[in-house]
């Protein structure tokens, strides 16, 4: 099967949907821009959403659900949001359709227009809003800590699964508080709260930052960013908090009374991932044999192959291997499936990227050890069936480590200090990924940059160092240094 | 609180209403027939949605993902499902909105108008087998057991948060076989599933049965349901299931070859539940103080209020018991607040539905005992501190067990056995509940049924006597009771 890949090398876009085509994570669908969801590509969106939803609780967070419809003036109300929300959508005009009378199929009823048009949701803050304006009155009604999971449409030009489709699957987390601090305190703990999901159970590094006013989230004051780095150089924003200020509280006349009985405006936060994370995931772990999956996020953990086909006393082994790796919490499956070589099977799981593959044979069987792959650099070790369950469970930690450390490696080692304009293009062209250089913070300075090299700011990085310097295409006074990348 | 809500006797709509409001179950939105679905409500969608994954997961099913959107053309390409479903449904007719050219807002881009109309999925059989016709080619590739967690929209004219919305969650199990014995089989395993689920997680009875020809889905050969009966003596289809032979496999063309290379038409199952079980789950259990609530599905399913203020040894106490029954699984809280008395409370978390109440006092404690009041029977006993989790975990299980018995006992005695149409218009009128009687089993007797007294065949159970009787309307000779009502 892994033939059937197209290199990174050769094609690291073709790469790309091959492996999602042939690990069976999704597929096209009869819709422009929207895909299918395949039952493998959506047990790891299962996982990601089952941890998330953990962790977001454990942070006192609850969840709850809004209209998948948005009247077509709620995104007129705040002037940010609707410039960046409001242009491609889809748009709901009528409610019926009827037979044609001319007898082929159904037509649109010209009678059932909508007195106003409905917009199916890009993101959900027009909405809920509106919705949070009867929910509080009171001090005592907030902090309000609700998250949605749900999909949203945004009308895309050029889609790729999961990395950008018309349709997609995401979570909306939406906060009111009662004062700015605490707002603000918020969307930094999601942040972190977004990291340390990437990077522990996604084992993809991330740069945590904040967004320029150009880049911010349409209607946020600050927009918190983790950046990931994928193998071709290019950058995947991987999760976003805004902090909102007042602007949907004014906007929607949400107003509260302080335990003063003052009124004011109440602060808002918003933040999500999505499906995208299923295509950072992919691209960050994956080589050209097929997927490679960190093991916290696998739907199976472990494979069995029996060799050469599967015998009694093999299976027998098969099975009590199972049942230990069962009680340790390991998800695996045997492979009985008889038509199919050893040879095939190996390469087909490689491609479906099961972190552990067990092969059990007759003549190891004798020396009483099996052979155990690991999916990430493909090493075969003999082991002792004595213990291999708790083998398994420390290799499972050791592949989930060794993801995370080579994927950190990469991208430390493409993070590139550059002091002025050629070696900056250079750079972007030569080697790709993080560009870290002065900027004269002026949007003028950042929009010429994209213009010229196609690269935007990914996010000033909370660590930066505050330093004099010179903006890398103006030469204007700068005080530090942002990274720069191309970006999916 | 609880004299905020209407009484059942008064007016059952309203006391429904008034429940779904005080409890913070649901709210209506800006949009017609769209509800938000509010923290508490939504907590009980989850515990079902987690459930019944499992149940479904347990049963071989996996989930996927299948295109919110549907073009407009798929619906009419299976000849009774264009009739069932194409009617009222949400139309995407353009994918742009523009500034208004006279600076007002936003209007619908005309030039962004769709080649095809979409329509927002009211059910996904014809996104799904379109795709299922690029799934499968070989018996290899089935059986395929799938299944959704998706919102679909029918444009509703009357709605009544959770019974019936323009916009629901639901999911929908697809299923595609080599063999028709197969499919009947898997639509009935998951009409039991569904029935099992109804009686031990929503201690909410059901009638097993068929649905006529007139009353199946649209599209579907056999239609299975389950019938629940609500507290003002009308029904509840709470889940159906249906085999839909080769109708969506030929409408779609979707072929397999057999173990002997022989082609023929795949046979298809599909069936959902959605979150009207809710509203199915408030009207069986609940009564005149508020919501009434089965542990199994509580989101909280013991309070503890401290009485009369948290002082500290009441407080000690108070954690030790919450920690006592986290180790048992039990989920629990302590309502610290200071500012609202324990009658507020008591109130309070009555109209909420927690099926246990721990109250806490001084004098109490001085004798090592403590209140426990059960929410089904508003009984209260002192209980000694000692041993206080077993005897809660045991108390659950009996509410459980009680609401079940006593909704069973309602709905029992609410089947009424009836020979002659005077009795039956009586009965339907009087006494309400099902009506057992006689069918000729034809269309026209069921249709004039219905219009003269509004009842509907809810099912032909599957315990159905055979033996002879003459229709309750015509007539003319019948071979069985089928069971009528009234029904949401």
């Amino acid at each position: 099967m892994a033939k059937e890949i197209t290199s990174r090398g050769e094609n690291y876009s073709q790469w790309y949907l091959d492996i999602v085509k042939k690990a069976g994570l999704a597929d096209n669908s009869a819709v422009r821009g929207c895909m299918v969801i395949k039952p493998t590509g959506f047990a790891i969106w299962e996982n990601m959403k089952d941890q998330l939803d953990r962790m977001f609780k454990q942070t006192g967070h609850v969840n709850a659900y809004f209209p998948l419809f948005i009247p077509k003036s709620f995104l007129s109300k705040e002037a940010d949001h609707v410039e960046g929300f409001a242009k491609e959508c889809a748009v709901v005009t009528h409610h019926r359709l009827m037979n044609n009378p001319d007898g082929s199929g159904v037509v649109v009823d010209p009678d059932a227009r909508l007195e106003e048009e409905l917009i199916v949701r890009p993101t959900s803050e027009t909405i809920i809003w509106n919705t949070y304006k009867d929910w509080i009155q009171s001090y005592r009604d907030l902090p309000l800590l609700i998250n949605q999971w749900a999909n949203v449409v945004r009308w895309e030009m050029r889609t790729r699964p999961f990395l950008r489709t018309a349709e997609f699957l995401w979570q909306e987390g939406h906060t009111a508080h009662a004062t700015k601090s605490e707002a603000v305190e918020e969307s930094q703990m999601i942040h972190e709260l977004y990291a340390r999901f990437a990077e522990d159970y996604m084992a993809m590094p991330v740069i945590k930052g904040a967004k320029t006013a150009n880049e911010r989230f349409a209607g946020a004051e600050e927009t918190y960013t983790i950046e990931a780095l994928m193998q071709d150089g290019r950058a995947l924003q991987a999760g976003t908090s805004h902090f909102l200020g007042q602007n949907f509280a004014k906007a929607f006349d949400v107003t509260f009374a302080d335990n003063n009985n003052k009124e004011d405006y109440v602060w808002a936060t918003s933040w999500g991932v999505s499906t995208r994370l299923v295509g950072g995931l992919i691209m960050t772990h994956s080589d050209d044999e097929g997927l490679v999956l960190p093991p916290k996020l696998a739907p199976t953990q472990v494979v069995i192959v029996p060799i050469p086909k599967p015998q009694r006393e093999i299976m027998e082994v098969a099975d009590r291997i199972v049942t230990e790796l069962l009680a340790l919490g390991i998800s695996v499956l045997i492979d009985k499936d008889k038509k199919k070589r050893p040879g095939f099977k190996f390469a087909e799981y490689e491609m479906k990227g099961v972190p552990v593959r067990i092969g059990i044979g007759k003549r190891d069987l004798a020396n009483g050890v099996v052979e155990v792959a690991r999916r990430d650099t493909k090493e075969k070790s003999s082991i002792n069936l004595d213990g291999i369950a708790k083998y398994v469970e420390q290799l499972l930690v050791d592949i989930q480590d060794n993801l995370f450390n080579r994927s950190k490696k990469y991208r430390d080692d493409h993070i590139t200090e550059v002091n002025d304009f050629d070696t900056f293009k250079e750079v972007l062209e030569d080697k790709a990924g993080f560009v870290s250089a002065h900027w004269d913070a002026t949007i003028e300075s950042e929009l010429k940059i994209k213009e010229l090299t196609k690269a935007t700011i990914r996010c000033i990085p909370h660590d930066q160092v505050k330093e004099s310097g010179k903006d890398v295409l103006t030469g204007k006074p700068s005080f530090g240094r942002v990274l720069f990348a191309k970006a999916y």
